[in-house]
Order: structure tokens, then sequence, then C-alpha cells
């Protein structure tokens, strides 16, 4: 216990670690950004609450006595749970999907419910208005069950197509071709080889060595496992010594994992996987001439122990780390069982798999430690790992199939990134570039072919809908652009799908403050001008609001708002972001007159536009031809070392030549932070186009 | 259904698939050498009975009704056994070790029981005599449960202690220092690492194989397992970054098994082992000084399925490999945990070991398919094994031990005889050298640094006691040396250990024909000479017979006699042995004159009497200088391999150099075979030593 850094009086439980100062419960759910943000859930943070645990006890008690049924509508999963069990529990074990950005801290105020019958408990909170608490609406991750209970999930949470980037026959019909020379991990190597007579008596191992050697297969290297020794003579007589030989590449051994009939005309597939915080992507390739078949997207289920990396690292050391596995393997296996029966192929066709993710996702998902990647001096367990079996890791794919996992360079710059590089290529060429990723976290690398400089910005969830009152994913009816008539102040909105609107996503986020800028309706501190008031500028629970959809047009009959708190929560992730330019830039020695290309990646970069991305200042004020944009490279580059040794070896010494920059450890940074929180920035001279627009 | 070879009247279902004839019943039991073991269980041969799969049809659909239970005195266990099951599979299921040389043929009488209550069904058999069926004997593979039951194991099966050699301080005190430089196949790592700071913010694994680097291992080929890297966070900072870390190497590659605390004086243990068909042999080592620290022997539990090589795979393809692989390591790991607790240290304290045996019993206990290898052309699966885990095959050491396999060139020349030559050494000198294997085969070598050429001989498992009336393994109260008075026919015997009588072995038997020979009671053909006829020398069930030892003087009070179809049994196995000698000699254009040294090894060689079984025309009538006693070679080899990588290397060396002669293909064979069949030979003059003694 100890005194919150904001009121002296209270006496409070709940403790940032890595700064050491303690936070009351207003303080951490005000949505205040000055107070909450400045130690919110992206920086490497940790709040311990000693009341929580004494819940936690408490309930374990009753527990071992009583349990309820929770039902939850509209698709009538029941599950039972130990009494006082939180909702959000109980919907992790129904297999019912809440977006819990916060993991459970009660601060996002995203797992909403609607109670329909039953008693329930829970403390006050600030992020439901009076409006939403008379008509039932709660907190799944506040509340606990006392009692059997319905709930509904109000249509507003239930999940949606995602729009994303990298997906669609127009993007993935032009990646054939991008490789020419396929070369997978696992190879299938037919043989014929001759009868074993009285003069001819090796082996049967040694006669399908003999047979490898002849292929070009360096025998020396080859190893084989007691399973193959152990089918080995029933296969090799039974398919009348016509086999195909499945056989990996690691370091510099091989090893025969599977020995089957020959020349049948198997199909060789394989995936490139993107495992994103947000989003998680699967292409299923033909090994055979690269094309690709098939390609699915989909909610990383782990978004329910929270939106980034720190809560699904916190929560993961809470529940243990199989917990956040299981949860990403289920998106990740299910997606690749769409994308296999839309081809009509079965999982064993699948020997070879490519996944790219930051490094938490990658330690998440091999169940490898991840709890030093938060805490100083941020260190992976792994950042270049070894080639693994599919089964090892429990994909839904053939267990011997060969899984090479993207090698990341540090704990916050991972092989995502170096996934997007080896695509766009530029280590390979002259410009100096500077190239972002924005998702959950924002990784900026500086360079050209001659080195490559690399750091990771807080940028938090803002862009992907985290934070932000109406925030949303680009899921159908995510509103991804916007403009302000500058007399009427009425918007024109375009939703994702031409769906009726459900909230607001990324790019419709910054088209929407850089018009709201524009229109004068915000000032460049982001303040509200308290002058304008009319329909769409409004108080509301004593918050200046601009109403960007009214409730009759929308299908959950609320106000579509975008309030100061939005805002500046947009302004913190966008200055996070600038900051990192900036800061990585002078780490070399530059400014932006020296940058010949700025490439933008990430699922996000799709729809940006980049022009009110400057006028608000979240990209620098440089010659628009400059700017490219590149999609989902991460899901690209996966697919390019999916198909290719040179490909995985280039991303191996991409990884091994970037330089890391901790900004947690660069004075600078915090300067530079703090001058981009105006828009477009405090120093008008870096955005004269803006200045002048 | 076919008409019986010797008895054209009989119709029969018994068949030998090899030579393709029918064999009625009383052909397979007359125990004639001259009908029977033409065709016996040591030569590639497999009788189906369409009776017997008759009798198991009826079983099956009766013991879904009814189970009966059985009980072995004089222990007392106890099983439950589906009605008609054979007493033979009742006690496989109780663990109770019955001898069943014939794998259940009813041809060995060796399973033999006592019913003590009980009904019982069993067709009549020619195995026992009058008075032992009074008594109540029976044989447990022709008997079946019909009901509750209760069996006495009489006294004479009784398992006893086994005398066989390369054991005892004597022995395994001469072997430390017989390695110079030792060099296991497992290392144990110690590191001291730097802990990591933000100028040193490499992944953990990275920072371990800097470590590893620096001691001189080669990175490069260094793989890691997905079990390590889950661990490697958590211990290296337990462990305040001191770690000792598990590496193996195999072929190019190496590979981290394991990381745990550091230089915590972690014994280091490893492990030879002999897997003969009889008799398995362990020697705990301590590798980091080469010292034997405990030795024991056991019987192989697989002998409950049968004598020899053969009949364990006709068992394997009746019952699955799985059977006989558990077989062999409920002695094996028995064994482990009698060396392990004589020195008061775990399993997970080994980590190295090495496994030496026939090819058969290679197969069998890693659950190889070895049903080819009675086949024509006779092929192994694998003859040069990978080196693998203990885990991956059950073995009682720790799971991540390395295991190497003795690599044997040939399905009837294993890894034994390569591990024999490795620790004899001819293969490194010059003498033309003669090496024999008497175990339950026959291996011999001729070779000397330049070749190396080898095959098996069907010696069949007469020497260890197989096929003989009172026939038995050097147990406690085997009889082992026999001298006979020329005038009285009166034998002085000496037994194992100095116990009662209760059977005669190898050595035993050797001496016995010698000395029958010598005192004229048997003819250089083998034949009791009629005339002869004191108490010692008489009928009995119409066959000549000389009586050892009267009953009166042993445990189970049965006279201990020897018959004439056990002595042609005898000569039959003897004249295997000589045969292979002379053809191999002749496939090598040579002669006895030309052999430098003779070289014999196998349990059964400590108690051999060179001059007796010179005199039975055993072993050659050469110089008896040039013999050498070698014991258990396959036992000290893999004790040697254990230590050093240079000697598993020349293992595989010595392997790759062996030319393999198959004697089944060899028709000079049978010519020098039956000459062979003779005391001591036909052709006198190759005796000279013995026509003037």
């Amino acid at each position: 216990m100890g005194k919150c850094i904001n009121h002296p009086d209270r006496e409070t439980s709940y403790i940032c670690l890595k700064h050491q100062v303690y936070l009351c419960e207003d303080c951490l759910t005000c949505r205040d950004p000055k107070i909450y943000c400045k130690y919110r859930s992206s920086c490497p943070i940790w709040f311990i609450s000693k009341r929580q645990q004494k819940w936690d006890e408490e309930a374990q008690k009753e527990a071992e006595e009583v349990s309820c049924e929770v039902t939850f509508l509209p698709a009538g999963q029941k599950v039972s749970v130990p009494v006082n069990s939180t909702l959000l529990v109980a919907a992790q074990a129904a297999d019912v999907h809440l977006n819990a950005s916060c993991n459970g801290k009660g601060s996002c105020g995203k797992c909403r419910l609607v109670a329909v019958s039953g008693d329930l408990k829970a403390p006050p909170t600030p992020m439901l208005t009076d409006e939403e608490k008379e008509k039932g609406y709660l907190l799944a991750c506040q509340t606990q069950v006392t009692n059997d209970m319905t709930v509904e999930i109000p249509p507003e949470v239930l999940e949606q197509k995602l729009k994303i980037a990298g997906m669609g026959r127009q993007v993935t019909d032009q990646l054939k071709g991008l490789v020419s020379e396929i070369d997978p991990m696992l190879k299938q190597i037919p043989l014929q080889l001759d009868p074993p007579t009285f003069q001819d008596s090796v082996s049967d191992l040694e006669r399908m060595n003999r047979g490898l050697k002849k292929t070009g297969c360096d025998v020396a290297k080859l190893n084989v496992g007691i399973k193959v020794m152990r089918q080995l003579a029933e296969v090799v007589r039974r398919e009348n010594w016509n086999i195909t030989v499945s056989v990996i590449r690691r370091k510099c051994a091989n090893e025969i994992l599977e020995v089957h009939a020959g020349n049948g005309g198997q199909k060789s597939l394989g995936l490139a996987i993107d495992v994103g915080t947000t989003t998680i992507v699967v292409y299923l390739v033909d090994m055979t001439d690269g094309a690709v078949l098939a390609a699915a997207a989909g909610h990383n289920r782990q978004a329910d122990c929270g939106d980034d990396v720190i809560n699904r690292i916190v929560c993961a050391e809470k529940d243990g780390v199989k917990k956040l596995s299981k949860m990403a393997l289920a998106t990740i296996n299910s997606l690749i069982g769409e994308v296999l029966d839309s081809v009509e192929s079965k999982k064993e066709d699948v020997r070879n798999v490519v996944i790219s993710g930051n490094t938490t996702m990658m330690h998440l998902l091999l169940q490898i430690e991840p709890r030093y990647i938060r805490r100083d001096p941020y260190i992976p367990t792994v950042s270049d790992f070894p080639i693994i079996k599919a089964g090892e890791i429990g994909l839904a794919a053939n267990p011997i199939a060969a899984v090479f996992i993207m090698p990341g360079p540090a704990s916050y710059v991972g092989g995502d990134i170096v996934s997007g590089i080896l695509y766009t290529g530029f280590h390979r060429e002259d410009p100096m570039t500077l190239f972002i990723d924005i998702g959950t976290n924002g990784e900026i690398v500086l360079g050209n072919k001659e080195w490559l400089m690399t750091a990771a910005c807080s940028a938090g969830p803002a862009f992907e809908g985290g934070g932000i009152r109406w925030g949303m994913r680009a899921e159908e009816g995510a509103i991804e652009k916007v403009t302000i008539d500058p007399q009427t102040l009425v918007p024109t909105i375009t939703t994702v799908g031409a769906e009726p609107p459900r909230g607001i996503c990324g790019s419709g986020i910054i088209d929407l403050i850089a018009e709201l800028l524009k229109t004068g309706i915000v000032d460049r501190s982001g303040r509200f001008v308290k002058s304008l008031v009319n329909d769409r500028v409004r108080y509301q629970e004593d918050e200046p609001t601009y109403v960007l959809v009214f409730a009759d047009q929308t299908p959950m009959e609320k106000d579509i708002v975008f309030t100061e708190s939005d805002m500046k929560n947009l302004i913190y992730s966008k200055g996070a972001v600038y900051a990192g330019f900036t800061t990585l830039l002078s780490e070399a020695g530059m400014d932006f007159s020296m940058v010949g290309r700025m490439i933008i990646t990430g699922g996000f970069g799709q729809y940006l536009n980049i022009e009110k991305a400057v006028t608000i200042g979240l990209l620098p004020d440089i010659e628009r031809s400059k700017f490219v944009y590149m999609g989902n490279s991460s899901i690209v580059g996966a697919y390019m070392a999916l198909l290719s040794t040179r490909y995985r070896q280039e991303a191996r010494e991409i990884c091994n030549t970037m330089t890391c920059v901790d900004f947690s450890n660069t004075p600078k940074y915090m300067d530079e932070f703090t001058s981009a929180l105006f828009l477009p920035h405090t120093n008008l001279e870096a955005f004269p186009s803006v200045i002048t627009g």
C-alpha cells in the first residue's frame, strides 16, 4: 500500500513496478491521459492489486462449494463456473470472444455485456454512462457471477468480418513469381530403389540412403529418427521400393522425417502465417509453383487477455503461457482449417510453414517464457529460432511439417519487422529509407544496404481502436474515412463494407482529427474550442465531444462520439511515433531531408490518408512522392521465406545486421515525445505544408 | 493340409515355410535329429498350425464370457486370464518367468509346471515321462486353463543365479585405463555467462551459444529443441547465469538437450550393455575416469518366447514387436536399477549408453520390424544406427541420455561381433586370426588388419542348454565339468557355485561328450555302444542314455541323464560351427595352417576346456598356444565405445570393412557340415592329436 501520486491523501494498492509510483483506482480509470496514459498499459508496467488478490482468494474458497451457469446470448453458449468468477472468465471458458483491451483491469470499457436475467455483483465503474447502466450494461471483467445468469453480447461488441491488408485475389495473385527458385525446408524426394538380393544385402536404411545420395543429398549429414526406422521395412516393401522420403534441412544437418508411398501425386502445400498482436493472417501456398491458393484473416483470440503485448505477458505470468499459446493457436488453426477447406485439402498435405510475428507473439505461441521481455534490460529468451516441427507446437499441419520462425533482433523489434524488410527490400538498395510498421506497436527502421537501425515506440493500440471510446478495428461497419463540412460541421463518412456505422477505425480516426483541426473544432493542443457548441459539438459527461453519427443511424441506437480524452490518447500515440522518427534520425546524425524514401506497412497502412496523417503530425512533412505503401509486408516476407532458402538466410542476415536502439534508455526520446504532443507539432517549421494548407 | 514328409499316410497342418515340407506332430516332437533337427527351430523355419488357429478362435469366443484365476507357487503370483488361455500366456501375464525354448510349440519340454489344484485341458505330449505325468507335471504352453487353478514351478525350473563371463571385480578393474582419452557422446559443459545489460542485450539462447563457442563448441552446427527453449529463461536466472549445458554430438550436427544448474558436482555415469539372446550384462561406468562401478547380469526375459532369434522374430510377428521390446527392457531396466542402487545413484545421472547385441536383439529392443531378417535374402532394416535418446526407447536412464547402438554388418552378424572385434583388436594387427563367438548362435570372423570376412552358422542353442533334455544355462547347480572313470564309468562332476546338481551347461556337455567318447560309451558317430549296459548306461523310454547323477543326489529327485538324442543335437551344433570354420577358410582360399591365432569369446568361452572341445571336433586341432580366450568381448567393446569417439568411429569402420558370407547360399557349407557330423570328424587326419590321444 502507498499514497496515490496524484491524490496524496489516498491509500492504494496499485503500484507501477517500472516507475515505482502508486496510483489510486480513480487515476487508473479516469481516462485522463496526463495521469493515466503516462503510465498506460503499452509501456512496461505491471499493476499489482492486493485487493484483487483478496477477492481471488475468497472466490477460490466459495468456488469449492458452488458453481453457476452463465448463458451468453445471442448464440446461447452455456458454461458452468465457480461462484464469484468474473463474466470475463466465464466468457473465456465458454469460448465466447470478448475484447478485453486492458486485460481485465476495468479501464478500457470494451468488454461490455447486457444483463438479461440473474444476480450479479459489480463495483461502480466510470466506463459506463448512466443511460447504459439503466439498460443493464455491465463490464464483464468487473462483474462477478453470484447465481445462474443470462447475459447478451450487444451488437456493437459482436465480432464482424475484418478488412485487412494483404488479402484478396488481386493482392495474392501478384505474389506468384516473386520467388523464382522454390526451395522448401522439408523436401519430398521420390526414390525408386533396387530390391535387395543375396548379392546386394545392405540394410533397408542403407539402401534408402544410397538412393538419397544419388539425388545429391549429403548422406554424411543425414540423421534419422526412431519413428522412421520403425516404419521403414514395411513401407518400402508395401510400396515395392518406390517411395517418397521427407527430408528436413536444419543448420548443417538434415533429417529423414517420413517415408511414404512413391510418386502418388501428393499435394505439397505450405503456409505463410503472420501472427499480429491483433490480427492473424494465413496464406495457403502451392509449394510447386508458389501460387497463393487461399488466404484468411481473423482476430487473434489472445485479445481476450488485453490489447497489447505487455498485457499478454502479464496474463501469461498469471495464468501460464500455455493459455496464451492455446488462444493464438485456436485462431491460427481455425484459419488454417478455413484455407484448407477452400481448396479441399487436408492438414497432412502441409509440410512447410513460416511464421512471422513480434517477439512476444512468437514466445507465447511456442510457450517460451516471455516475462523478461518486459523487464529491464528487456531480454527475449530466443531471437533466432531453430526450425521446429509443427507437431511440437500444436499447429494444424502435418506433425512433421518444418516450421521456420522469422528471427527478430530484440524484445520490441521482432520477426514481423525483419519479414517486412525482407519484402520491401530496402536493405539491398542505396536510398536512405525510413520504414514504419504501424500496428499495435510502432516499429521503425532506418537504413539502406550499408546499415540498419531500429527501435520500437510505445504507440499503443489507439490506431487499432484501443483506448478510444468508439474505437474499433477495421471490421465491417467501421468508419474508415471522414470529411467535415467546414460550415455546418456535419461529417461525411465511409464505412468498411458500406455497412451501418458501428465505430471508428484507425484511418477514420486520423481523418477525423485532421478534419477537426482544419475546421477549428479543436485547437493545436487537441482541446475542443469551448465557444463552438452546436448539436455536433457538445458536452457529454462533463467532457467536450464531437458527435460523428447520431444514435438513430446506428444499429446499436447510440451516438458514435469522439471525446477530448480520445483525442489526447491519439495525440500521445502519434507523438510516440513521430518522436520515434526524429530520435532515430538524430541517433544516426540525420534529419528528414536525408531520407530518400519512407515505407509504411502494417495492416493499417492500406487505408491511411497520407495527407491527413501529415496534417496531424503522425507522418513527417516531406515530399509526398517519397511515401510508399506496402500493405502487410510481414505476411509477404513470410511467403518469400516459405519458398526460398536464400530468403530464409537473408532474414537471418537482416536480423543480425540491425542495430537496436532502446528508447526507454534514450533521454532525447522523451523530449522529442513532449514536442510532438501538438497538432501537428510544437515546432511548426517542421510542417511547412500544413501551415500553408 | 498336406502329407507328412516322413509318414506319407498322415495328413498334417504343420508346414515349414522355408523348405515347403509338411511334418506331422510326431515328427516335430520325436526329438530324432535326423527328422526334426534338420528343420529345427534355429534355421529360418516357421510352422503354421491350422489346428492351433482353430483353438484360438474358440478360446476367443469363450473368453468374452469367462475368465479364470491362476496362482503360481511358490511365490503365489495371481493372474486372471480368459478361459482356455494357455498356462504359458498366464505366466507371461503374471510376469512369472518360464523358459519356453521352442516358443510354445510343445517341442522342447522346458516350460514345466506341476498342477496343484483345478481343472486343465492338455493334449498328450511325449515330452513328459509317465512318472512325471503321475506327479502332475504338465507343459505350460500346451495346457489350457478351464477353471481357477493353482500350479507350482518345480525347483529344477526356478531361475537361479547366473555365472557368466565379464563379471566380477577382478575382470572389471582391469578395464579402467583401457581407454586413455574419455570423450562421451553427451557432454556436460559448464558455463559462467555474463548477465544481460542494456549494452549487451542478446537473447538468452544467443548468450548461451556465445558461451558454448568459447569452450570450442561449433555453434554453427548446434541445434536446440523446443523443450530447452521453454526452460532456458528460468534456469539461467535461477542459477544466476552459472549453468551446465548437455550437448549431444550426432553425425555432423550437435544438439543442446538440457540446461541445468552449474557446477553442482553432478555425477556423470554411463552404461555399457550387452544384450545377448540368452543373457544380458550391464556395466555401470564412471564417465570421469572410466572405472566400472558395478556390473550385473540376468536372463533375457525374452527367453519366454523361445531360445533363439528365429523364435523371437516369429513371436514378434504374432504378438507385435512391442511385447518383445518390453521383455528385454524389463531385464535391462531391472539390471540398471541393480547397478545404480549399488552405488546409490539415480537413473537421471546416466547420460551416456552403449548397447551391443546381435541384429535381431537390436531390432526387437528398438521396436524396429525384424521380420525380413529371417526371410530371403535376410535383410535387416537398420545396420548402422543413429544415436538415439534413452527416453525414445524406454531405457531406465536420463531421458536425454545418448544411446549408441553397436553397428552390425548383416542380419546374422551383429553389433556384438563388431564390439568383440573392437575389443580383441585383431583388425589392427598382422596375424591371420579366426574369431568365434559361441552364444545362442555361432558367429565366425576371419581376417587381420588387411581384411575381415564373416559368417554365422546355425549352431543352435545346445551350448546354452537348449534342445538338451537336462541342458541348462550356467546357473548355480549346473554341471560345468565332467570326467568319467574309464573302468567304472562313474563320473566326477563339478557344479556352478558347488550347489547340488540341477542339470548340465555347455562346458559340462562338451566335457561329457569327450569323456563318453574316450571311455568308449559312444562311438565316433555319437551312437551308444549297445553292448555296454550297466547302471550308468541304460535304456530309458527306448533310448540309450547315460546317467550323470542319480535322483537321490539331486534336489528334484530325478535322474540327470544324457540321451542319444541329446548327443545328436550336440553333434549337429558342433558340426555347424566346425563347418563354419572350414567353409570360411575355404572361401578365403586358406586352411587352418595359415591361422596364426584363434580367439574364442562369448559368455560360454570362459569355462571351455579347449582340449576336450578339440577332442569332440568343435575346435580345430591346431597348436594349443594359438587359442586365446577373451571372455565376453561384446560387453568390453561396448565399454570402450562408451568412453571414446574414436572407438565408436572404429566400430563403424569395422562394420563397413566386413565382407559377409551367407552359408545358406554357399553349397560347400552343407558338405562341410555333413563331414563334421562325426566325433571329432569324418576326416580323422584333420585331428592328429585326437587320434594319438
